[in-house]
């Protein structure tokens, strides 16, 4: 079985190594040699471009966003070029809107389709542990679970409608949204009381909230108000709430909490913390309560 | 150590009973002679008039509001009664303004005060596993100690000022009713584009919030939209987030999550919601999406 | 007929002063000396104690808020002492709750009671030009009239349930303060585009909002960020929004466009601009967009 | 001077027909031969295709948006079949990142470009009596400028940046959408006290928003809850408070507002009011406050 894979960022380019180091044959392509030159060195077989990956049995993408989708895989010829049976991993976050349009395209053409975005951070890439939400026809998962596997810890099926693990990846980001900025709010409120945030943290994280990843990890960074280095940045946050916003726009489903979130976000960044991680949201409720 | 208990409603009367059952003599009264007649049984003094309480070495109290503790405790004349040096342990949750009212109130006294607010339903206080938020003057939660021992799995010290623990319980639920309307929106999220809410919640309670019991339990209830039997009703709810609201203004600072859940808890209760769990916050989401 | 009249501040003062010069005996009582004087000069009679302002025919009151009319007329003891038949013209803006209790105690003393809070700054109270919203049994109406017509230029009725003036007014300074916010942040978003906002404020008044006195006056201050001299202060302003959802709450009705700006209003006073104008909430929409 | 006028909707044809009146030769093109054909009998040529439209001297266009506008002037060829020195006056209301992009592709052409969005609904159309919100290159303004005095009572300036009059125009409507909410919310607050709604609107219009005629016209409305004919669909208000968010967004301006504008209009669509003028977004307060 050859393996492409696209989109060699801080969270593909784990990836790749884990399926080289199953040794699975990886065709790879990025505008970035050096990037290219270290998976070579992991056994890797460098295409001269972009769409000679389409000459493979699996393709892996994992780019940042819809735009970097379409330029490569629909207006760059890469889906043009792969063979009827062959299949597609898209695991990148992309819109609803677009990933139906995705669905279309491969069915068009016969390609098999699978979005597969992920939970975990580069780490979590690296160690093979993802959470992999994946959607798309059966017998194409089927062909592709033991790849999946290879990169995540389990994979989680949401049915065979392509659009909707993107639906549940949004839904998830925007629900550690939701956690951050209740935790910026409820830290504020402790603190104008004169106690120390990361006392109320630890309270959190043994009750009520024991054990959850997204509390005790963000609560850290806000309690501690160290937002960097930054794992995601408050851009990239914005853009995850504004997916939730248009995909719930689509159904006429208004998101209150996302609309804070939203309008926090833009706040921070007009503050000047683009650069920060995007649990920084949590500086706006303290900032606008006067504490420093 | 002669103790007393007034509040003895759900939560109260397992606690009492706790205290009883490690041998300790406790005074307690009651409107209801039934409950009384209860706690008689397990051994418990009844008296014939509250004010009766205050001849006690360390008086209990879990009532419900300001309100009641105002009536029974301030101008019930319970506290006037109390002897310097007895202690009063107040875990109801009021508002910051009366819990520094209270504490200025036993201060010139001279009766020993800690303000005990709990995490924990009924089933857990029953268990003796309650998580205890205590503050006060060192000495006098030393000598409560033992008490506090019996009712609770752990005691969380936030220091020497009473109110502190009282803000802490606010920011606590506050926390929780932000995940209940973060569930609400992101359910609804999924469910409008035909994904299982329980599916989606599986993937969270596994990864992103793992452990949880905040997002396990209401989880579940959201995700099944079964908010009877109510632990804890909307209006109280409404309440617990007016506290928080009233704790933040006095600091000056604006808690947008918290508006919009003012905003909903009204919502649902113009709805005629007024009876389920305050969980049924998230009907509000789905609701305005036009989901059934 | 002997008037009375107490709650001399910036906009009794005047309204007493026309009362006087249409010859109607008037006795004041203030704390302040200075401007108990000033009115004797006018032609006031002054009394010793604010109780013996109860014998008189109406009793005008313009006091600042709840707590003030309580402590006088109330606690006070004047309306004890008002005979029945006397009247009671209560202009001040207060809670829907606290008007209800008011329109109890006068009932069951038999006191006449007309609730008129109304619409004017202290320039319209002096020009006897005010809007005065009535309400209260028609016969005290009737016979507060010709009162009231020296005071304002239009008598304005809602019906026989004093409570329901008071709700007017809580409504129609609420609409002011979503003016000011709708204002802060367009002006904000056309300054953000390099346009002047004067420039737009002058279509506004001209057009879509033209001859609207709450566009052209506050639209003029946010303009030009001039927040001083201050009409009304913003804790007066965030007071109001209060008593529009403290009237919201009761019955169980969501006022989102109030939560944003009770928020606003909390975060403009934590930013230290308490002492000036209410309409400095634009300040908020152009700081959180990074204008200065 | 030779004229084309496209988008020939309820707001076109009577200003299309204003200048036919004017004695001005005027091209037309549409796909509804109905319209044409009125048109024509009006005066006007019309052309078998919209590219034809391009010989004129001046080309107005009144298309409904982003998509419209794209379609036909780029796209459909009309801008690249135009002489140098042509002007197109473009008066719909478009976002700001596409008006930017007209701008340029105009002046890469050397072509004239005046944004010109109006205020004013069909009936003021019809009577040549819009306000126009212009903004270009002074000389193309200046030669249109007899034209713009055909259709509107004034043309209010906003500079040479086209984009611009888009930016007050969309803010623009943003305050009217404002005003809808304070109406709504307003509304409903006194409704829930027994008042009239048309009581209160009695008040507001007579005094603090005198005169306003969004809160004359609007405001009977939803005071009589009558809100059809839809003279502007619920739909297309939700678009134009998104266009606000939009063009916010560059500028990283959070409109708390909008948001909670947004979150209502979609309310109002799930709830199935998609048809109802847009003022229907009151219905949004009371229907959540139990009101019927």
């Amino acid at each position: 079985m050859r393996l492409g894979f696209i989109g060699l960022g801080a969270m593909g380019r784990p990836m790749a190594v884990n399926l080289l180091r199953a040794n699975y044959p990886v065709k790879v392509w990025a505008r970035n040699q050096t990037v290219v030159q270290a998976l070579v060195e992991e056994g890797a077989e460098s295409v001269a471009s972009a769409r000679e990956l389409a000459d493979v049995d699996v393709l892996f993408s994992m780019l940042s966003d819809d735009t970097a989708v379409r330029d490569l895989l629909l207006d760059g010829g890469i889906l043009a070029g792969m063979r009827r049976e062959s299949i597609h991993v898209n695991m990148a976050t992309v819109s609803l809107r677009f990933a139906r349009e995705l669905a279309s395209a491969h069915a068009e053409r016969g390609i098999g389709y699978v979005a597969a975005p992920v939970l975990g951070r580069t780490d979590v890439a690296a160690a093979g542990k993802l959470n992999i939400l994946a959607a798309g026809a059966d017998d194409a998962i089927g062909r592709v679970q033991p790849l999946l596997d290879i990169l995540g810890q389990r994979t989680w099926h949401f049915g065979t409608l392509p659009e909707r693990a993107n639906a549940v990846k949004i839904a998830a980001n925007f629900s550690i949204a939701c956690a951050l900025e209740a935790m910026g709010e409820s830290f504020a409120l402790v603190r104008a009381q004169g106690i120390d945030a990361a006392n109320f943290l630890d309270l959190l994280v043994n009750t009520l909230f024991a054990g959850a990843p997204v509390y005790k990890g963000y609560g850290a960074m806000i309690a501690q108000q160290r937002f960097e280095p930054a794992g995601f940045k408050l851009p990239l946050g914005l853009k995850d709430v504004q997916l939730a916003m248009q995909a719930a726009e689509e159904a006429h489903l208004p998101l209150p909490f996302a609309s804070i979130l939203r309008d926090n976000l833009l706040d921070a960044i007009a503050q000047g913390d683009a650069e920060l991680d995007w649990s920084a949201v949590a500086k706006v409720a303290a900032r606008r309560g006067g504490l420093t």
